[in-house]
């Protein structure tokens, strides 16, 4: 995939500066951060409670996130919301929730495309995708260079599970508790007051499949899995299904939904810290 | 919908521009044009055919044309493709189409989101969505208040159904002739060479749906079917499936993917005029 998308790109595409969103650099001065997200199948457990604000709180956050790694403030989102036939207080809900996430986050809704589709989507199932874009001055794009060995890795926990492992959940559960659902949150305040060096959204193949690719090359990492408590609703997943500890950590966020790069020197008092960067 | 998106929008989000992108003010000057769009039903008689490569170019093109309405130069696009499991060959095929038409339209394939849900996709099944960013100068922007009553409507032809009707097309074929998938084409260097106040991308909804919003309040228009030949695809679904003109013409391009509003004095030679805009 990746040599194809790179034959289509111009100078301004910037490469290496984190795996969460893509950079477009304006001839104007800073650079354009974007990112596409879905929000997979919690959005099964959401229909069968019949509860879909959340969804669409789940995807701004989820995109407002992704770019909050490369220091971008938003600018707008757009969704595709995409159903077999539109239920109209369905639609209005995530709709809310979408608008409700943009507005907490200083992001504007532009727009969207809603699209019925009868044959590919089940009565009452839909699909959610949202883009967003934010804008970040060249100054203040992080500058993976300085990650060292020895930097220490903060931890902000999660809400819940976020948007990761649902296929799973919906093994284990033959009722789903609405703790479920809880929705993904924000990290853009804390992401904007910590001096940190590189950041890792936590989402599908959890800390092993993202605080890696978030470090440059030559580094690796430690984690102490004791440094925090793990919340009930993962414990509750593993019992029920006997899930392995791997496989637990490889699928769900694990109560650590940010993971911050920050020298040691300058982490403040009451951070959660959670392991360290070491040389590979 | 547009009152919850409404609360959302800062004074960057320009309103009143024209339907087919959202506009953003950019401090550092100029408008970020942006739209998310869908293939639609498209996508099935694509599975039945076994040919995938069209899909991704009709998602770049029906991108581009969305934001040429605002004068607006691609930048870059992401794509969301959703499935059951992925299928490697199909997945490819579809992101070599967005390689080349995003290739094409000088447009860099800057990311997306592949999301692998079970349950929720038929086997074979796939939806694939769209979000392109182009950037516009202000003084280049459509000036909607410069439209009048005698502008002549130009028709730019479409290169078949493009992505829409296929929920129609799908009840009136059995087997699927292969010229239903001849790709959406893009209209960015036609519109780069005329002198037009005004652009409608004819999508879904035909000219009656997609026409009237392009044009400014107090403003209708007036069309000559008899203008130009509809193209024997048109016919071919109309004879099968017993449509009314009407609903033909409210639901396929019929020929005409893209209606320019161009001063009758400016009218370049050999254009095809298929109407005129009239007073309300």
């Amino acid at each position: 995939m990746k040599p194809l998308l790179a034959a289509t790109a111009g100078p301004e595409v910037a490469a290496g500066v984190g795996p969460f969103a893509g950079l477009y650099r304006l001839a104007s001065g800073g650079y354009l951060a974007a990112s596409a997200d879905g929000v997979g199948t919690k959005i099964k457990v959401a229909i069968a409670l019949g509860r879909h604000h959340g969804i669409g709180v789940d995807l701004v956050n989820h995109c407002v996130n992704d770019i909050a790694t490369t220091r971008a403030k938003p600018l707008f989102l757009l969704d595709y919301f995409a159903c077999g036939t539109l239920q109209e207080e369905v639609f209005s809900e995530v709709l809310a929730g979408m608008a409700d996430a943009c507005t907490a986050a200083g992001c504007a809704l532009l727009g969207g495309e809603t699209a019925e589709m009868p044959g590919m989507y089940a009565l009452g199932d839909y699909d959610l995708a949202g883009f967003i874009v934010g804008l970040v001055a060249e100054g203040d794009l992080p500058d993976l260079k300085s990650v060292r060995a020895g930097d220490l890795l903060v931890g902000l926990p999660s809400s819940g599970l976020h948007t990761n492992g649902f296929s799973l959940v919906r093994k284990v559960f033959h009722e789903f508790p609405a703790e479920l659902l809880e929705p993904h949150r924000s990290y853009q305040r804390e992401l904007a007051s910590l001096p940190w060096k590189a950041a890792a959204h936590i989402t599908g193949g959890g800390i092993p499949g993202n605080l890696a690719r978030a470090l440059p090359p030559g580094l690796d990492y430690r984690l102490e899995r004791g440094a925090w408590q793990v919340p009930g609703i993962f414990g509750e997943i593993q019992e029920r299904g006997r899930v392995s500890d791997e496989e637990m950590f490889g699928t769900f966020n694990m109560g650590i939904g940010m993971i911050l790069v920050v020298d040691r020197a300058l982490v403040p008092p009451g951070s959660l810290v959670i392991g360290e960067v070491v040389a590979e």
